[in-house]
């Protein structure tokens, strides 16, 4: 059992906790059971720990645990996996412009993959998909999107045969009424200042909600909407 | 200026950081310029702490500021307020049975303000909506809604002339197939639990939003798209 706070592996997978330490491995962290198992059937587990000897793993302790998990509420098993690899680009995709709030993007993973949006593009400046916050939002949603990360402008000029929209609330259309095109992707900017200038300064069709003057929508909710009304 | 962080006063503002403490003295804070502001226009605030002589309120030292800040983004500027009592019943209510997260409750509490949905009530368990986070995430909205705390049972009995809607997966209507009425009502419940057998034992339509298989939405997210479509 390993039970060692100083323990070399301990001190390495404490990395995996950093953003940093996840991009220059290619892993990352999943916590509980029912995490371990998804990833299990999904053959990204690399390895796994626990504290309790029914379980799979490599045995720790309490406190080796502890350190591991980043939640008050520590789990009795995690699991290492490696990041899913994917270029897929699906006809619905999401493209985040630097959304930076964990629970937003786990909630629009939740949203992409209910509303067929199977690729998410993470424009620089983004947060980190792998974030444990991110993780437990999204609640499996994850690992059953295409995740590519990168250069937005770059990427938004390689797609071919989309239409692509993006959000702001000046000169928009309605987004209940669009045409529906097969192949779309839409732009999600940053919860304080919206989509980046380098964006709107591609001219692309813009999309907003009807909503009573001066409010505003949560960015997840808001992109929520908009795939909702995209895939209906 | 009150620099020593035993101070009588400090120790009571730091109550006002506790659920209990709110709910006993009616007061909360809100930290920044402009909530602070916002709360001063309403005529609800009571009471201003700051860092910067050239600001109103009465002075503190950074360290007494820290101590009464939640985040660590500290303020130069705080303000005490009183609760905003009120028993306004809109035409269109939103009823929260156990929502837990405060991200989720200051989400909704935005969308509810942008889809008219005026009033918001509170069920027992649900989280305390003057928590440091749900102010800040409802980015001002709490401030422009009616917020009712108590037994949801005995409220949704309350209710005269409403169309009453909660959201089950089970045995639902798809949400753009009911018709509109003037005044109605939406239940949303726990993240994890959803709505709680007391409500679901009423017997009252259930509303969904079609999306794939197997998949789920966040609790904001969910609620907001039902307000969506329900003021549409």
């Amino acid at each position: 059992m390993i039970s060692s706070l100083t323990n070399k592996r301990v001190k390495e997978l404490c990395l995996l906790k950093t953003s940093k330490g996840r991009k220059s491995s290619g892993q990352f962290i999943v916590e509980g059971r029912h995490l371990v198992n998804e990833a299990k059937a999904l053959g990204i587990l690399v390895e796994v720990y626990t504290t309790d000897e029914a379980l799979e793993g490599e045995l720790v302790s309490k406190e080796v645990m502890k350190k591991l998990c980043n939640t008050d509420t520590v789990v009795n098993q995690i699991g290492v996996c490696k990041k899913i690899e994917s270029n897929v680009i699906a006809d619905r995709v999401l493209i985040l412009d630097g959304v930076q709030d964990p629970g937003n993007l786990g909630a629009l993973m939740r949203s992409a993959k209910a509303f067929d949006f199977n690729t998410i593009f993470l424009g620089t400046g983004t947060v980190d998909p792998y974030n444990d916050k991110v993780i437990r939002s999204s609640q499996g949603a994850i690992f059953k999107l295409s995740i590519l990360e990168g250069d937005v402008v770059d990427f938004i000029n390689s797609l071919k045969g989309y239409e692509i929209y993006s959000t702001n609330v000046k000169n928009g259309v309605s987004v209940d009424e669009i045409k529906k095109a097969q192949k779309c992707a839409l732009i999600l900017g940053n919860e304080g200042n919206g989509v980046s200038d380098r964006v709107n300064s591609l001219g692309l069709k813009n999309l907003y909600i009807k909503i009573s003057n001066t409010e505003s929508l949560n960015v997840a909710v808001a992109g929520s909407i908009l795939m909702y009304e995209m895939s209906k």
